[in-house]
């Protein structure tokens, strides 16, 4: 089965652990691609598998993870960074000898790390993989199935993971709509601090800030789509961008020192009306964003 | 015909100073009502101003702005607020003893400032105003009649502005499906210091700061959703944005301030794994944009 091509994937029993955006949605894109037989769904809130199980998300719900596991062909973990130890010292005692593991994480080279920690035996068949797709929203009722369509999936195997392993890791996000592209996980690391963890940091840096004025609510009663599409991400899950932001620090507090001088420069600029040096800076923005959307459009 | 209902509001003869996306949606949102019988375009690049005509955005195009205004019922001066002191200057001597003069700046202070000085007499028919309108683009082409439907329209009038002057340009942006609110020039430049400027300083120098990097083509081909809606602005007009900073270059440094502190405080949290520090400001800002989302809908 692991090595069949995604067009004929089928995927006995799926186990699903953290089931919001990113797991309800890999499991939605599965169901309705025909190519898994039955989704189990684990969770800590009750509420939110309840919801999974009303809305055709998972087949089943287990708040125990480790019974859920027994038999699983796959096992997605698609909790916040930060629960990944423990949800991998809580499954790995009764990982079948078979089964394939792998994640959503956004960051790599600390779930590897753990991976190779608490998965013990496991760790061969362990794939770490992040799909580069997401909405602010969060919670299994804000799953669709299409969410990886055409976006792309991170593979970042290991020297000691199995090929089987990544083929069948493979030829499910494939089957999800998604295009594969390996990176190594310290390069992953570093491309996505800059990316999408920095402007997170700023948004909710910005919104934040905004949010301590006693003036707030006057001030955003005047806001227009500027700052609504600025601190979209702002919306996003504060638990799951907090364990990554830890995770990921190195890479992004250095990035984090770059911007800040940046918005130095800016400030100096219009400080001392600097006409010329605030042109260069905001064409130089202009241009690479013009650049990169032609290159990539929305 | 000052005093003329939105419905019935007919205007004889409108010059558009700056035929951008400003300018030139106020022409076509006018015509659209049938609110104006003819308006004339001043720009300075011919190439704007026959696209302008070819659009069917204006009826006729100059490159003459004092020429221009003669007779004419309003003038909506739509250049970039740099430019501003050099048309007021240009345009004051040919203006008629019942022109009335509006402009659609983004800052406030420094424009009432220069038409006190340049407009001269005609001060007393000048009304300040400020479209809460836009997207990133620029330029004649990029004009649409819907620009201002539902949106709000700030005016600032002075103890000295005829209250015959700002019903005209209030029956104007009416036409236009615009909203009217007033506000005092100072605290309409801090407000939008805090909801506009700020935001697009952020967003060019997130941009600005990523494509000084060698390996930039490779980070933004890598980026998703988040990064570019957290940069969508930074596609917006350097020249007309370097000229909103420095004119509001009080109220603007000090937000930078209060927004670098904030960063301070994400990256000491980051630095030193103070996981409640996050937490606590990423909730505050998620929280914060639930709450105006609610009573803001998109």
């Amino acid at each position: 089965m692991s090595a069949a091509p995604a067009d004929t994937l089928k995927i006995g029993k799926l186990v699903v652990i953290g089931v919001g955006l990113i797991g309800g949605s890999f499991s939605l894109a599965l169901k309705q691609a025909n190519a898994v037989e039955r989704v189990v769904g684990v969770g800590r809130t009750q509420k939110n598998l309840d919801a999974a199980v009303r809305l055709g998300v998972i087949h089943e719900a287990s708040r125990d993870a480790a019974s859920a596991v027994r038999d699983a062909d796959l096992v997605l973990i698609g909790t916040p960074v930060g629960q990944m130890p423990e949800v991998m010292a809580q499954i790995a005692p009764a990982l079948g000898a078979r089964t394939v593991i792998t994640d959503g994480g956004s960051t790599k080279q600390d779930v590897i790390a753990y991976a190779r920690r608490f998965l013990g035996e496991h760790f061969e068949r362990f794939v770490p993989a992040h799909p580069i797709a997401g909405t602010e929203k969060s919670g299994a009722d804000a799953a669709f199935a299409e969410l990886f369509r055409d976006r792309n999936v991170i593979l970042a195997p290991q020297t000691e993971t199995k090929a089987s392993a990544v083929t069948l890791v493979r030829s499910a996000w494939e089957a999800c709509g998604a295009r594969i592209v390996c990176l190594d996980a310290r390069r992953h690391d570093e491309i996505f601090a800059a990316v999408s963890h920095l402007p997170h940091v700023i948004a909710f840096s910005l919104m934040s800030m905004l949010a301590k004025r006693s003036d707030a609510e006057t001030l955003l009663g005047h806001s227009g789509a500027g700052l609504r599409d600025t601190v979209r991400i702002a919306g996003s899950s504060p638990e799951m961008w907090r364990d990554i932001c830890l995770a990921n620090r190195e890479a992004l507090t250095e990035l984090l020192d770059d911007y800040m001088e940046e918005l130095e420069i800016a400030r100096s600029a219009i400080l001392n009306g600097d006409a010329a040096a605030l042109s260069e800076m905001f064409e130089r923005a202009r241009d690479a964003r013009s650049r990169w959307l032609l290159k990539k459009p929305a």
